[in-house]
C-alpha cells in the first residue's frame, strides 16, 4: 500500500484541547516520523465515548486519500489486555483500541490484531498508549511498516451491535444517532426510504409532516425533516438547534409513518 | 497569480469541533489537492455568525502570504440558491458563500460568481456544501484552476451594512464589534481619532476616563481604554472580563466625549 | 543546531479558538517562513493561567525531535517592559514571555533575552505581541537566524516557585499540580516514591487507598491511585471525573501516608 508522500496522518481522539495529550502524541509520531502532516479529525469527543468517535471516523475518514494513516484513540481500557486493531480498508490505514471503535469500517477490512512491544516507548504508567504506543505504531506505519509485519489478522474484532433501522408495518423505526453542533438530529434511516410519499416522523411526543430540502426552507420555529449529508433522514429547525427545542438525545427513537395523501 | 508550494489553504467554519463537518471537508480537499497544507484560522464562530466570521476573516487572512486560499464557509443558507463567490485580492484567493462574509474584503478584490457544477461532489443531501462544494473547488484553486475558469465576474455581492463610527459634536459614536476570549471589546473607533486629550469612554450606564497603552496598567477591577491590535478603541478590565462585568454584547453603542482638561 | 526540514513550529496560547488571534499569529509566521509547519499544543490554556501553559509545555514538547521551535505565548503583560525569551535545551528552542512559563524548562537551558526590535511588525497598539513580536522572531528563527544573533545569555529568568513534594515523618506531601479533562487529579509525587506497600492517599477529607494499574482496574465509583503518564502518582475514578466527585482543583495538598501491613 503506497503511503502518501509526505505521509499524512489522521487523529482522532477524547482528549480535548486543554491538556497535554494530544501535542504529546503528535510530539512522538513527529520524532519518529519526522516528516509526516498531521491532520485532527477531532479532540472533543466526550470522554469515553467510543460510539462518538465511531460515527465521526466512519463519516470522514473514508474522504481522504488512500494512503492515509488513520489514527483513533478512544481508549476507556488502556492499560488493560485489550488489542490494538490495525485495519486495512480501500488502501488506507485505521489504527485503534479494540473496543469497537472501527466497527463501521470493519466490513471491507482486513483487521489485524498489532503485537509489537519492541516498538512501545518505554515509559511511566499504563495510562497514556496514545503517546506509548499507538503513536510510535502509527509512525512506524508513516515510515513504511507493512501491515503484515504488525501482527496477526484476527477475524473477532469487538464490535458494537447497534439495531437496525426496519419497515414495520406501514412504519419505519429507527433512532437518532447523532446530534450535530447545531442541533440536527441525525438518524439511520436512509433518505431513500421516503423516496415519495407524505411522512409523519415523530420522535417521543414530538412530530412533523414537514419535507423540505435544506434547512432555508424551514419556517421559521418549524421543525422539518431532510436527506441529511450521509444519506439519511435528518430532523432540523432553521436557525435553532431542534435538539434542545424537543429535548432529544442521541439513541432516542424515530417512527416514521405514511399517511395517505388525502389526510 | 502564483501560488504557495506546497498550496496553502486556510479553512474557516462554524461547524465546530465535535461533530465530522471540518474532517470531511479537509479529507475532500487532500483527496483532490493531496499536497495541499491546510490551516485552521477558526472553527467555534457560533452556529450561522456570517459577521464573526467576516471579522474574523478579515482580521486574520491577510496576514497570509500572497498565494494562499482562504475558504470560510459560515452558510445559513445552504442548499438554497444563494451564489458561492471567488475574491481575488491582494494576490491571494477568498471562497464563500455570498451572504456578505467577505463584505470587509470586498472593497479592493475582483469578485467571480462560481458557477461549475462540474466541480461539484455527488453527494447525498443538500445540506453540507462545505463538503460537496467549497471543498472541491477550493481543491482546484489548489491545483491551479486560475479563478477567471470558474465563473464570471459580479457586481453585486451581498453586503453586510454596518453603521460607520462618526464624529458627532465633540462626541464620538461607534460600536463594539467583538467581544475577545479575555472579556475585552473591540470597538470599531479608530485609535487615531483620540490622538491626544482627555477622554470620557461611555458604554450604557457605563464609563471610564482611564487611558492606558497595555493591559497591564490597568490597576485591578478598573476599566480604561486603549489602542487594540486592529487599530482601534478597546475598553478592558486587566486579568478579567469587562464583558461580563459591565454586561455587554457585541453591537452595544460606545459614546466617547472629549473632556475639558480641567474637568 | 540545525533545524528540521521543513521547520517545525509548535504554537501554545491562551488566545482560544474563537478569535482572530491564533490564526493572525500563524498568518504573519507563514508570510515570514512561508514553508514551515505549525503544530499547535493547544490554545485553551485558561486566559492568563501561565502555570497551566508552563505545565503543557514541559510535559508535551520535549517529546518533539530536536530542530523545532516551540513558541509559548500566555503573557498577561503584553505591552509592558517583561523580556522575551529564547531557551535552547536538548538542540530545540523555547520562546516565551518572561515571566515563568518556562520555568520546568530552564535547568538544562541556555537562555537569552531577545532584543531585536529590528523584527518586530509595525503594528497599532501594544496588546499583541503573539502577532507583532513573537511570529517574527519564531519565523526568523525558523529561516535559520542563530539564537545568538537574537540577544545576550540572560541568568536571571523570572521562575514560577512552588513546593517541591518532601517526606515528612511517615508521610509524603506534595499537591495536585493538574486536573486533566477526565478529571483525573495529577500529583507531583514521584509514583517511584510508593515502590511497594500500602499507602492511603489523602486529600482534604477524601481518602483512597486502592492502589491500581490503569483506570478500568478501578470498580465503578471507587476512586483510586495509579502511577500516571508523567510518573507522578495520579488519583482517578474510572469513567467519571475524580475532580467532581471530590470537589478537587490544581493546588490541593495531597499527603499519602504508608500503613502498616496488618492495616
Amino acid at each position: 500500500m503506497p503511503l502518501l508522500d509526505p505521509p499524512l496522518l489522521t487523529l482522532l481522539t477524547d482528549f480535548g484541547t486543554a491538556d497535554y495529550y494530544v501535542a504529546a502524541v503528535k510530539g512522538v509520531v513527529l520524532s519518529l516520523a519526522p516528516r509526516a502532516r498531521i491532520v485532527d479529525l477531532g479532540h472533543d469527543i466526550a470522554p469515553g465515548d467510543v460510539l462518538a468517535a465511531s460515527f465521526l471516523l466512519a463519516a470522514a475518514a473514508p474522504l481522504y486519500p488512500p494512503g492515509t494513516v488513520h489514527l483513533a484513540v478512544v481508549d476507556p481500557g488502556v492499560g488493560s489486555a485489550r488489542r490494538i486493531l490495525l485495519a486495512e480498508r480501500d488502501r488506507s490505514l485505521y489504527l485503534a483500541p479494540d473496543n469497537g471503535l472501527l466497527t463501521p469500517l470493519l466490513a471491507a477490512a482486513e483487521t489485524r490484531s498489532v503485537e509489537r512491544p519492541d516498538l512501545h516507548r518505554e515509559a511511566p504508567g499504563q495510562t497514556f498508549h496514545g503517546r506509548d504506543r499507538f503513536a510510535p505504531i502509527a509512525a512506524a506505519l508513516l515510515g513504511g511498516a507493512p501491515p503484515a509485519s504488525l501482527g496477526p489478522v484476527v477475524t473477532d474484532p469487538v464490535r458494537i451491535e447497534r439495531p437496525a433501522p426496519r419497515h414495520q408495518g406501514h412504519e419505519i423505526h429507527g433512532h437518532v444517532v447523532h446530534v450535530d453542533r447545531f442541533g440536527n438530529l441525525v438518524t439511520d434511516i436512509p433518505a431513500s426510504w421516503l423516496a415519495s410519499g407524505v411522512y409523519r416522523v415523530r420522535i417521543a411526543t414530538h412530530e412533523t409532516g414537514l419535507a423540505v430540502g435544506h434547512y432555508a426552507e424551514l419556517p421559521p420555529g418549524e421543525a422539518g425533516y431532510l436527506p441529511g449529508s450521509l444519506g439519511t433522514v435528518e430532523l432540523a429547525l432553521c436557525g435553532a438547534s431542534l435538539a434542545l427545542a424537543w429535548d432529544v438525545h442521541r439513541g432516542a427513537a424515530v417512527r416514521i409513518e405514511r399517511r395517505v395523501a388525502t389526510d
